[in-house]
């Protein structure tokens, strides 16, 4: 398999006129190598190119894992001291002759300090953005992979169906937020999670991007609870929104208004529809209510090995969505400083439409008494 | 304190020359503002320049956090649509004057995404590497940063503690690291834990930085096991290395001969001397005891809001010691493809010595029977 990924990947660089690509540390490299690494303070760098075995660029320190790569590679590693890193980017570059070439990089991924090296390493070369070309290669799921996120998406709904009883009101934030991680881990995610538990009460809720705080939920609160579990090097991104206690009639309304747009949302994707449409369906639910203003997000993203990933749900994204492709429709409406609402859920594009991998109930559900 | 840190960061370009400094999200940005924020695909940069408000360029989404701020900045909030993006990045640029002049940039954090956005919206500005400014900036913890690690590594010890009488033989690597995993959240780890458990065994255990499998504990493998705590976002990174049943003599030796190079390297450090005395206290244990070739990494690494950061315990490392830096003590011997072993301690310089903040058991001990 990961040999038909070199594959994959040479032919997308032929369309894209890349002489060369510059991975670092990231899903890409995990996608091309099976080998997973941290962003350090030591630059790890693979360069591909066609007809060549590919130079890897690591330290030594790290060369144990070159016994786990599926194809062969020209390891070029670099002691511990700094000074010695660059002859290994020009070592690595000299073997592939790519000096002056067109070498193609994820902007979202490499940063300044391997970029520095990469630029000394082959002088005169042109780095053009080749994300598009790479995302490509990934978008479209397989049938392995797709078993794998339905996997993340089982042991998070197992996790979060486990946390809702150990609910009160009282309870902080952050406490509530451990207390799933836990359960995430006790249900089998990988102990590396996508992301660190969402969970954000009454004013808190209102702000889509909220980290747990000391906050203790309150009755009236709405409850925006944001989380996903790893399987296998594949993820899963969930939402749902509950009532702590009694909350009042406004927050019911953006509820079920929201319900109703996630559903919308849901039933809008199939192939050869563009990624605009899902948005708009969602979107179009929330400002036919009067509530337009309130919703300012896109209404999702492509999920796989990254939380977020090509394709997204946006209303200026035409690209056209294939059977394989995997994504989240999680539209929200936020009234600043009071409460928000946001249900999330995980489709897979199948031959005739879009099925949501996660089945967890959207409904508004009382917790904390 | 946090408008002191402003006037510190201000202090600390003007030695170095700069007009500016971009930051982008990392343990710089949190330390200057308060505020997290992941890595993600929409870029966030604060531009900072002495006698005007910093100028932060970010998604609309992300405005909620501006009300948490410690001090005023000029906000430049863009919308979802990429093609708006740069329009905010221009604004900001402008508001600060610095288009053409010496913003310091941080490569180990800064990507290639904001980057381009910075030079396209700065054109004929340089950017130098400020890293070393940066970094010294938080260098030294104050009493305050202390206890939050010294508690960091209270929440460690006890997790690992509290997962020892649960080690079998027969259970996976990766079954172990999820075991550890929930027992720091229940002693209190943050739930963002500053990096997923190495639990490594048998031949694992000799690649440094192994990711846990699904090998099985054996009799006779030396299991490694490298944790650490987040708290109030300071963490701990520690290792103990156990025995799975009966070992051979040899595994007993390096064991021993690790835990005299700790020991030297834990007693090395004071105000005053220079980092490489730490590692060559460390260094020379083993070398003396003919190890030397299987000890392949530098002797520690700073600690503080990252797992990695300066100072860095290395050989050719001149940098002073002084009172309030935080760094590892982690030598290890790593006999490839059999066994490995590292003891790994937290410490704190004072004003007299070197202090362990960790202080749990380093001998071997038999585990799993």
């Amino acid at each position: 398999m990961p040999h038909a990924r070199l594959e994959k990947l040479y032919n997308a660089m032929a369309v894209s006129k890349l002489d060369a690509v510059a991975i670092n540390p990231g899903p890409t490299l995990t996608y091309l190598t099976g080998l997973s690494f941290h962003l350090m303070e030591r630059p790890v760098v693979m360069f591909f190119t066609p007809g060549k075995d590919p130079a890897f660029i690591l330290p030594e320190l790290e060369t144990p894992k070159l016994g786990h790569l599926p194809y062969k590679v020209q390891a070029f590693p670099y002691p511990e001291l700094p000074g010695e890193w660059i002859k290994a980017f020009r070592k690595g570059v000299q073997a592939l002759g790519i000096t002056g070439k067109s070498i193609g990089v994820e902007p979202r991924a490499l940063r300044i300090l391997e970029y520095r090296f990469i630029e000394q390493a082959a002088p005169g070369s042109t780095f053009p953005d080749a994300s598009e070309a790479l995302a490509a290669l990934r978008i479209a799921k397989d049938a392995d992979e797709i078993a794998k996120m339905r996997q993340a998406v089982v042991i998070a709904q197992n996790a979060l169906k486990a946390s809702i009883p150990l609910i009160k009101i009282g309870m902080s934030e952050k406490e509530l937020a451990a207390e799933l991680t836990i359960q995430l881990l006790k249900h089998g995610s990988s102990p590396e999670l996508p992301f660190a538990p969402i969970v954000s009460s009454g004013p808190n809720s209102a702000n889509p991007h909220a980290s747990p705080s000391d906050r203790k939920l309150q009755a009236g609160d709405m409850l925006v609870v944001d989380w996903g579990a790893a399987h296998d090097g594949y993820i899963s991104d969930l939402t749902r929104t509950f009532a702590v206690g009694d909350v009042d009639a406004e927050c019911q309304k953006i509820h079920k208004i929201v319900q109703e747009a996630n559903a919308a949302g849901r039933a809008a994707g199939k192939p050869g529809a563009a990624c605009a449409v899902v948005d708009k369906a969602a979107r179009d639910v929330i400002e036919k209510s009067g509530y337009g203003v309130y919703f300012n997000h896109r209404t999702g993203h492509g999920i796989g090995m990254e939380g977020h990933e090509d394709p997204y749900m946006r209303g200026d994204n035409l690209q056209i969505l294939e059977p394989g492709m995997c994504y989240t429709v999680e539209p929200g409406i936020y009234l600043t400083e009071r409460n928000g609402v946001r249900i999330e859920d995980n489709l897979v594009i199948t031959e005739h439409g879009a099925e949501s991998m996660s089945d967890m109930e959207r409904e508004i559900r009382v917790v904390g008494i």
